[in-house]
């Protein structure tokens, strides 16, 4: 379908022959779910000897009773391992609870209300507060910023990450702006890997913004590669120590999408004078983690060794599903001007711009057919695609049929949405 | 001793006397703590069966995967648990994280912040905040308000609780006071359980304080008592429900006391519309509680009755230590004038009020002879006990040999100190 070329006549008859698929596709009252990002039940069995491998031995390899209180930043084992994934020190992380969304929103609000240091007092001293959102990006950082009253700046995304010519020069123009949102690995949702140049260039962010601009590096997809071909991420923190910037950047790890979601260890990453004015915060809402859940985890994945082989396990259930949408858009879209994508090779999405003006009624044609896709408008600030373009495609959960299926509704729901808005404009 | 009898020469002669006890104790070398209130790893292990607990059956009651995400109110179960335990009903409790401290700051910083919706602006927008704290009491509290700027006005503790004609007085009084803090049952430190009319008049505080007036009730002792002859704490929700002042209390509880400290359960209870708003709030910080070990808590302690045995073992431990601590108090200083203390049957504090002006000296003393005891002044806001009194004692970490070697020294250095003081008085 050449739909900048086709007259009304022609618009009209590719309406009619797709409405006639679509009600095909209806009769076979689907239910399935493309929405959630989140681990299969198979997946989840992966880590079941979590429960009871402890095997009676609570004692920390240092010889700390986990049962008790105290150990605000973690046990020394989690740390070495959260170290490895996050390309850091071990006296650069802190392990924490079950909730890396906590850690963030925990940051964020430390800066705003608290500061960090003298170097980088409260935000709220300083009154608007701005932040960099590459978009599309991830709808509960933006909730974060709306809940405490950060106003939210679209960046546009590229290929090789967020477009750094139009962050420099953002944060240039306006000292208001203290953060960007950043999923440097396999980006929710589009699945790109940032390049090496854009570490680099995102690592001096903190030679042009103020003491108190933060980095939010939300490295949450950093060991979910699909095969060995998967780009690597250069290590931000060695890039900050070449450029004296080890303050302004703050990384973020959790193994919810490694072992149990929302039933494992969570990381922060930062300088050790960021985390030391973090851990004083921190320290006045909890006595600590729970650290038997932190043993356990170790004693599952000891090493990064044993992390890494851990992840090819899942990377074996999740790769048929990626192919498979990606196999569904290739054969569907490609060379046409219906929409374009990205093809990760690792993290739970895959995301899918349609011509201007269409997410909205796709979305809303698969639900009629019985498919489920995340909220057009859910991966920007605000909820508001300014385009009407972005869907995100979440296939971890439903079978590899289920997945097939939901792309054939996906294909000819995108065609006609896109058929029915030629016809209008 | 007599001390305020006592001539000069009198008190030179006890001083002398009561400096060689202590030079002799000091002999002893001795390394011994009463400043944490931890259990001890006798009681963390009556709760080791918790790994490994679920035997590979990780589905909830209700069929609810607990290795997944979501579930922001908790467990069906465990949320019958909690009911229980804090005499409310399931509909009025949400189980969270491993730590009710968390949950607490969460509900100040969600006042203050955000508020409890329309009938409870947040107090942020009523400039000046100020909270009752009771003393003594628990300095992680004082250390919640300290953090967010709100200002701290002392009450004096009774054997019944709060003084509450004080309490009455100064709400009606300012209405700035936004917010009150008990440890209705076992209070720390002083270990009172707050009696029937204080919990009437604590629900109908509601009626004359302003609509975003939290009473914080944490009742982390709530099923610790060490006998039978315990008193019981009538339920504050039943009040409330019979004033219709249900929203004006914020109740909270955690395991971290009942199976391991820092790896359980925590609880807050309060009334629909509370417990709704808060979810709002919460739900932007964290995608839900870790389930898995709501589960293995479930596992181990079905309902009120197991927890209730489970309960009995842990006394077994800890009054022998407790019965120590007081028999030494009773022989040591029973009919004198040189201390006061409550008897409590539960919790993990005894609290004693020394002379005015020696509390300080006392644990100076005990401290250069091996006995650690928790700073003086710490169980007030602000460090600042006013009459420099009052002292906490810890005892269910050391042995029962250990309690009584401590209280040995606490004797001697509590008679020194007090003659000493008032030979300069």
């Amino acid at each position: 379908m050449q739909l900048d070329q086709a007259n009304q006549d022609q618009l009209r008859q590719w309406q009619t022959e797709l409405s006639a698929d679509y009600q095909a596709l209806q009769q076979q009252a689907l239910n399935l779910d493309l929405t959630r990002g989140k681990p299969s039940a198979e997946q989840l069995s992966l880590s079941d000897a979590l429960d009871g491998i402890l095997a009676g031995n609570y004692l920390a390899s240092d010889g700390t009773d986990t049962r008790n209180y105290g150990g605000l930043d973690g046990l020394t084992e989690a740390k070495q391992l959260g170290a490895d994934v996050l390309q850091v020190s071990t006296d650069e992380i802190l392990v924490g609870g079950n909730s890396s969304l906590t850690l963030m929103y925990q940051t964020v609000l430390a800066a705003q209300q608290f500061g960090f240091g003298e170097q980088a007092p409260a935000w709220k001293s300083e009154g608007k507060v701005k932040f960099l959102c590459p978009v599309p990006g991830y709808d509960r950082h933006f909730s974060i910023c709306e809940q405490l009253d950060i106003e939210m700046v679209n960046v546009n995304m590229t290929p090789t990450g967020p477009d750094m010519d139009q962050v420099e020069a953002m944060i240039k123009a306006d000292s208001s702006i203290k953060g960007i949102w950043c999923v440097p690995r396999f980006s929710n949702p589009t699945g790109v890997v940032y390049s090496d140049e854009t570490v680099e260039r995102i690592a001096q962010l903190g030679k042009i913004a103020s003491g108190n601009f933060r980095v939010m590096w939300d490295n949450a997809y950093a060991v979910h590669s699909l095969d060995s071909s998967a780009p690597q991420l250069s290590s931000l923190m060695a890039a900050c120590h070449k450029y004296d910037t080890v303050d302004s950047v703050m990384q973020f790890a959790s193994t919810s999408k490694i072992t149990h979601a929302g039933a494992g260890v969570a990381f922060v990453a930062s300088s050790k004078a960021n985390l030391a004015a973090f851990k004083k915060i921190l320290g006045i809402s909890t006595i600590g983690p729970d650290k038997v859940n932190q043993l356990r985890h170790m004693r599952l994945l000891p090493n990064i060794d044993a992390l890494s082989g851990h992840m090819q396990k899942h990377a074996a259930i999740v790769k048929p599903r990626f192919d498979c949408v990606l196999r569904n858009l290739e054969a569907d879209f490609a060379n046409s001007e219906l929409g374009t994508w990205e093809k990760p090779v690792g993290g739970y999405f895959i995301s899918f711009d349609t011509r201007p003006g269409c997410a909205q009624r796709v979305v809303q044609l698969a639900a009629e057919a019985g498919v489920k896709l995340t909220p057009a408008g859910a991966t920007f600030p605000y909820g508001k695609d300014p385009a009407d373009r972005n869907i995100r495609l979440a296939p971890t959960v439903p079978s590899v049929n289920e997945v097939e299926q939901a792309m054939k509704v996906f294909a000819v729901c995108v065609k006609l949405a896109s058929v029915e808005a030629q016809l209008k404009a």
